[in-house]
């Protein structure tokens, strides 16, 4: 493990060349959705087992595994820290804990699922009855085999989170309570990588870290995250790329107060979430609702040929809650497949391995990438012969045969990108406007350019 | 009765202490709507059976009996005064009127049901063939049982409203006709009470009071509107509230015209009609279509748990045809249950006691007194702490156990209060926004700010 | 034929009177769409055997048939010119065209059908075996009896179209393949007619006149558009019509490059095509999208009492491509009833004289006036008493009798105007927002100018 203190300078992998445009459209080309799924899904099962938490080393190690995938740095900022309203909490570590019974058998074992153990719970070590240890128990009757989970991060306490058929089966006797956990002083460890592009403004990814043994909720995103970051790190970009691997909230909210002098530079971003399962993909606007972001994620969903959702933003949620707040108001928006609390096996044990799919992780992450590809490549531009329709017939771009019913698809967003470049639409807003996927839109204005057709608005 | 000639001060009941806030709130908290329906419905009954006009004694006297309920003060405004392109006509007052057979007998009795008479005729005594008096005869053929209520206030001609039975049992013998009625140079009558507020920025409430026998149109509108006064008299009010009991389209032009100086000060207003009936709610809109009170009594009505309509304006209908005039165009709608015209007893004698129901008047008082609130409570601030949320928790504002599915509503609603104060949305926009009655996201600010996180932006 | 060099200026018939307003209202009065209908159908059946182009004879026989309906003059364009980025083509003129088989039988026979000949083929007299002929051949095998209708402008080629049918009764022997046409130097020609109204404000009313014997594509559109010229050059209008009659595409571009000072003055414009079939009528907008002619085709077909579609703007289609280039830019919508490429018959020997139908034409016809009123009449207005609604009773505006339950259709018109006549909305919108047609709107205005209740805003 090699640690940064927040704060000093990420090494550029310096400015890339302008050149190599097309590049991210060679990746889009050669990628293998079921190939990329299989890799992230492997990212999601090695990060499992590990008791991840707000503060603590279950992050730490999670970030480390990461780094196979994507170079980020672990950035670590001292307990007690002020944030904006908040404090950075103790570090919160655990080694073991269980619940024994009069035979000294483990009813409930941290060693078997981490999610029994209430997220930042303080030591405890004693014996009681099942009376006194029940306000200290959680379970969920409705879903008697599912192990809830909870925390508590800012009320120290301690609890045990079980099945309800593990409730049922316990006697009334004498039990033995140990949680060997410490919250002392210590870090909140974050990841944190940014790719160079060819300008300063930069695309925020960013993702929650903090949940323990749960799957769709957010191990999905940790790695789509990390997957998007590995493809990305070797094209050429228009835009330099952050991506951040948080503990949700309080994560985001010192990220924010400690780099509030590279907001401006922040020309959008994602928050990724719930990416795994096989649910219809689901996109939450940002505070804004028009933002540049949110129409190119509705834009890509929609030629994605499958059902979607695009919710208005709501305060409610993810890290979006934080840079979406009114002081910060940044263009993110956050995107999922089933948002948080709509599937039932949100915050539980059934939030397991079984719920995410390789295939569902691959087609999350290229979805993504076509959003990458709109951000990177939309701009503004200027029809250099705007009075009437050029001829293209005569330039090669236009078939010479007439008559026919329609014209071809290229044809069409040629014509497109010719009647509404006019300094005020840009290649995204034609994509909107012509219904024509962005990719074909962009391909076009290329054509334009290189026939001196197309001049650049900004 | 004492008389108060138009244009002479109203007495205020002195300024209200700002600190008694939320007095409406408990005023809400206490309604019951079955008492208050009844208290509304015996002013119905009470006034129904007098024959009232656009002038003469007949309102006079109905206003008199409102002052039992609500302390207006009577005011009278001389015929021939010029108001705007029209002139107060004369007064009008009747006492008697009959149709004789050749036995003496009244076929046509004004004792029996003063809708019989068409309203505002002019004295006549004569005998006269049934040809001859047939134009003077108005029936309704398709409800043969039912009496129409017709008028000529603007040419001088008199007639009788009858039902198609009674005009087929009438042979062809002579007839003797008396209408006992006078229209004299007198005064135009109407009722107003006025509750000074915090400050001086008004609520007008309106309905037309010139209306004979006839129940939801708009006995309804007359009662419930003394009822809300009566109510809103006792509470501590941002706003002043103005009430007016007027002829309909002549009582609003002269009052528009003798009180130009005060109409920049009215914020919001609403005109009472039809408020009486078991339909389901219809508000039909100011003419600006988006000011306050439109967004506000659409709220409430979405928040009724029952079907509405919201209409945009017309200019036909009630006496928002007047205050929603090009030169005057004030913010005023027109609050109603089953409109004008779109039920079989309107302007008919069916319009009785039976077609109103107490349940529904008190429904109706409910939603205006939450219509009220909004307009009162509603206002515009800033989350003072403005980058990321602000931490709740330990303000005792937000559950400390995480990891459940949803926040509870009280938090959400301070979420989105905190998110949307950004000095641009008022509570009211936050409400319509979020989806939360209005009435909890003004709880929620009203701790926000006694947690110091919110600050008046006004 | 008197031909006219280009930029000539056409004689104006003359300012026109002011006072006649109102005739436009008796066109439409005395309009009879069957007859009409039949009038236009007869000009269609006249010029179907023409074989146009966008130069030649063709063009020029079928435009001077047209001055028997209005008096249009042609204007004649040397090849060559440059026309922004475009070049005027030589011209193409034709005399005969087949394909003999070794029996000397045509094949295929330009007599026959001038959609046979690949239109802009240049001469060829070869012998050849069928598999060489091939390339030059062109059907439509889904619909075996019908000529495709192909041209060739730009690249110099020659080709054949014949039914899938004759093709395939070809044998593999010899053929005699001969085209006797000419490809030189010459003019462009269309046709223009302008008729002065009381200002030089234009609407531009435009259909292409290049398409050989297709009766909906567009001899319907050219046959509309000298009715309409016909009708309107005997009426007092506020605006000036321009009619042209051009080549698609290299008509509009040349006349658009030679008349840019014009341009200013257009304020709306229609271009016509496919208005004789008997499907649903069909808006395309304007770029702008919400043009005034926009608004007025949309309320007018709303009204028509048909369904019917309005669709956006897209850079395909007719010469609205370059009306609305984003350099030009003009307020053209284009006025179908089914549009190119959405009728199996279009581009094909099957658009013939039994697609297009009397009873079509004459409605289209009907509702075009009908725009054409709306445009011509439209004006925005102050209610010169704009505080509450003046005494139209006592104007003898408004009947006297009160209590019915509606008000009449002229009433409701008059109380629409008065009350958003505020120098904000013209009639159009007005009626548009009161669901009234315009004609009555415009009457209501009419009689309250008469009362001197309205001033003309402008």
């Amino acid at each position: 493990m090699s640690f940064i203190k927040s704060n000093e300078n990420i090494s550029d992998s310096g400015k890339r060349a302008e050149g190599a445009s097309g590049a991210l459209c060679n990746v889009l080309h050669r990628f293998d959705a079921q190939e990329q799924g299989e890799e992230a899904y492997r990212i999601v099962r090695e990060l499992y087992p590990i008791c991840r938490s707000i503060t603590g080393d279950g992050v730490r190690q999670s970030l480390c595994l990461l780094q196979g995938t994507a170079p980020l740095e672990l950035r670590e900022v001292s307990s007690g820290t002020q944030v904006f309203d908040w404090t950075v909490p103790k570090e919160w570590n655990i080694r073991d804990a269980y619940i024994k019974n009069e035979a000294g058998e483990r009813v409930v074992d941290f060693q078997r699922c981490n999610l029994h153990v209430l997220n930042y719970s303080v030591p405890v070590r004693q014996k009681m009855s099942l009376k006194e240890l029940k306000p200290h128990l959680f379970t969920l009757p409705e879903t008697p085999d599912w192990i809830p989970y909870r925390t508590s991060y800012y009320r120290e306490t301690w609890g045990f989170c079980l099945t309800q058929r593990q409730l049922e089966s316990m006697g009334d006797g004498q039990y033995e309570v140990s949680i060997d956990s410490t919250l002392e002083p210590g870090h909140l460890t974050y990841g944190e990588y940014r790719i160079q592009g060819a300008t300063d403004d930069e695309v925020l990814i960013s993702c929650h870290a903090c949940h323990p043994s749960l799957c769709n909720d957010n191990l999905s995103g940790i790695a789509i995250a990390a997957r998007l970051a590995g493809l990305l790190k070797a094209v050429s970009l228009r835009h330099s790329y952050r991506f951040l691997w948080i503990p949700g909230t309080i994560g985001s909210i010192t990220w924010l107060a400690m780099n509030e002098a590279i907001l401006p530079r922040i020309r959008h971003g994602l928050v990724l979430s719930c990416v795994g399962d096989s649910g219809p993909f689901t996109y939450k606007r940002s505070r804004r609702g028009d933002a540049e972001v949110d129409r190119a994620v509705e834009h890509v969903l929609l030629h994605c040929e499958r059902e979607f959702q695009a919710l208005d933003f709501t305060p409610y949620g993810y890290d979006e809650r934080q840079y979406c707040s009114p002081g910060i108001n940044l263009p993110v928006g956050c995107f999922m497949r089933t948002p948080n609390g709509r599937y039932p096996q949100y915050h539980t044990s059934a939030d397991d391995l079984s719920l995410v799919t390789p295939s569902s992780l691959g087609e999350s992450l290229l979805q993504l990438l076509r959003v990458i590809q709109v951000l990177d490549e939309n701009g503004r531009y200027f029809n250099l012969n705007p009075k009437c329709e050029p001829q293209l017939g005569r330039r090669g771009l236009y078939r010479q045969m007439g008559g026919t019913k329609d014209a071809a698809a290229s044809e069409m967003a040629m014509l497109w990108v010719l009647n509404l470049s006019d300094g005020e639409h840009d290649l995204l807003d034609i994509a909107i406007r012509s219904g024509i996927p962005f990719a074909e839109v962009s391909r076009a204005a290329d054509a334009l350019k290189e026939a001196g057709l197309l001049g650049s608005a900004s």
